[in-house]
């Protein structure tokens, strides 16, 4: 096969926000499938918050990227080469392909996917890993229950608004946590929500006490922080706290801060429970079912944010998500 | 009646420890019981570190002790005059009858105690609130099953010594923290505890590695701050951390300390629940009579630590009990 395969490679653990210096790029041949292979040209890249975690050394739910390794991300593409009997060259497939223009894969945790259905960057996001966790940590970790009060933070974000969404559909009082106005706006006007707080103009614990009068039955916590401890001081009697992530803390070289005012679950005989979207893989296609089903009837809005530039463009892509510039699902356009 | 009842009311709300003047003692005549109501003359007070919280403002899961009344406190007496059908004069009873010497109650919450089958401070403890708490924190709250690891914190003290008895009894691997040689000797050779962690003298990180080499399910936790974060880094996938109690941090006047490595709560997929035993209340007389079944067959010993020197020992007692002095259930005689 002919043509370069290049490729975005871990240089250095950083500290705090990736520097430039951190990553590498190399290019290489793209290889020829062996038995049981196939080869993807992938189309889009996922940006996840999580990425982050990966670039650190250390035991967490999932390995560490290794110094040297192209770095792990979710993608899109199609298969321009099969070995595999389950992926015929013309398939679109997602997986765990890398910061990179083609990948090889033996099919593990791959899944075809149907363009025509929904545009590629959606099995990025609704479609994909970041609905599947707002699915399963809302329904599951954080037992939705209609009529109840529901706070989500990163609101504007990827797995945010599909959350805060499904809360919507189950008959919930919504209410979105997000930086600066245009994204509340969506939340408000395009998305449904019964309020959204800007925490960088307003003072969340104070915005809470208005919008959510009756205290916080669920809150599904993508941020950490001073927001995790605002939300902690409006807790309803036996309110359930889904921890997705804790993205105001991935940078901080100073050390995660922790919850101060976590003896509220004490108070509210409350409880704070991690999620892991990988432990629910075997309900995905029930999950991405009933997802399809509402955005196929308009209850439900998939937003992504599509930065060009190709793979070059990937660091300072990473470092937009950080920024939260992006409104909905942040993919990155790579061929 | 002739009788002088004296009584130690909240003079001021404390900032950290408690000080003398955040006392006042007061006296007045013992009051005749109206209609409904009984005397009791008041044999010991139970000390908790929960009294520390009824000392500030503000909500929490029970009314704050307001300045000028009787402190709130848990007690044990004899009825001296009765206009209540349901007590006579002799009987024995719990309840919560305040820092005093005596007490006019409704009954309301009052429980008649069998001084016959247990002395009357157990019924302070490991049959009263303490035991109760130990009892559904760690099987409710904590879903404690056979063959887990359990971690419990304030080991030697009320709660944590029934509690770590209990999941003995419950055949799960038990390791307890405390301050000192001699509490951890009690926990192993007294009570039968498999480990004990001596945390002013031990790494406690390092000594839960060896003491559980396949990591906590179950984390009892009475103290908060530094030992919470450590346990946090040693979870099992699916543990439950109940939070009883935060004794670390009840007078810290720099704010409470959150747990930074509370996103060791996504990583293990686990739990931090808050409970407060009040909510049990209807299931205390399955809880005590179980709790006295195994006392009976010798499977959990009750350990109480009575301090002498009556009322006007009480604000030293406080002390005591945050200075960790006490090994199980601390309570003062009152006559």
């Amino acid at each position: 096969m002919s043509p370069t395969n290049h490729q975005v490679r871990l240089a250095a653990r950083p500290s705090g926000l990736p520097q430039p210096s951190d990553w590498n790029r190399t290019e290489e041949p793209v290889p020829a499938p062996g038995a049981g292979e196939f080869v993807v040209a992938i189309s889009f890249l996922s940006l996840d918050p999580a990425m982050r975690g990966w670039m650190n050394a250390g035991t967490s739910y999932i390995d560490p990227v290794e110094i040297g390794d192209v770095m792990r991300a979710g993608a899109v593409g199609a298969v321009i080469a099969s070995e595999h009997p389950g992926f015929a060259v013309g398939d679109h497939v997602y997986g765990d392909f890398g910061v990179q223009e083609y990948a090889v894969s033996g099919g593990r945790g791959a899944i075809k996917v149907d363009p025509s259905l929904a545009p590629l960057p959606t099995y990025l996001g609704t479609l994909g890993m970041t609905g599947m966790t707002a699915y399963f940590g809302l329904l599951d970790t954080g037992r939705l229950k209609q009529g109840d009060t529901v706070v989500v933070s990163g609101a504007a974000g990827a797995v945010g608004s599909v959350a805060g969404q499904i809360a919507k559909i189950k008959d919930c009082r919504v209410i979105g946590i997000a930086g600066g106005e245009e994204k509340c706006r969506w939340l408000i006007d395009d998305l449904g929500f019964d309020a959204a707080i800007d925490y960088k103009t307003q003072d969340v614990r104070g915005a809470l006490r208005e919008a959510a009068p009756d205290r916080v039955d669920v809150y599904f916590d993508n941020v950490g922080g001073e927001i995790l401890d605002a939300v902690l001081t409006r807790l309803a009697r036996g309110a359930r706290i889904v921890i997705c992530g804790a993205v105001s803390q991935y940078n901080s070289t100073a050390g995660v801060r922790g919850p101060a005012n976590y003896l509220s679950l004490l108070v509210a005989r409350a409880s704070m429970t991690g999620m892991v979207v990988f432990d629910y893989a075997p309900r995905y296609g029930q999950a991405m079912s009933e997802i399809a089903g509402w955005m196929s009837d308009g209850r439900l809005v998939s937003r992504e944010d599509v930065l060009e530039g190709g793979l070059s463009a990937f660091p300072d892509a990473l470092l937009a998500l950080f920024a939260g510039e992006n409104i909905g699902k942040l993919v990155l356009r790579v061929s």
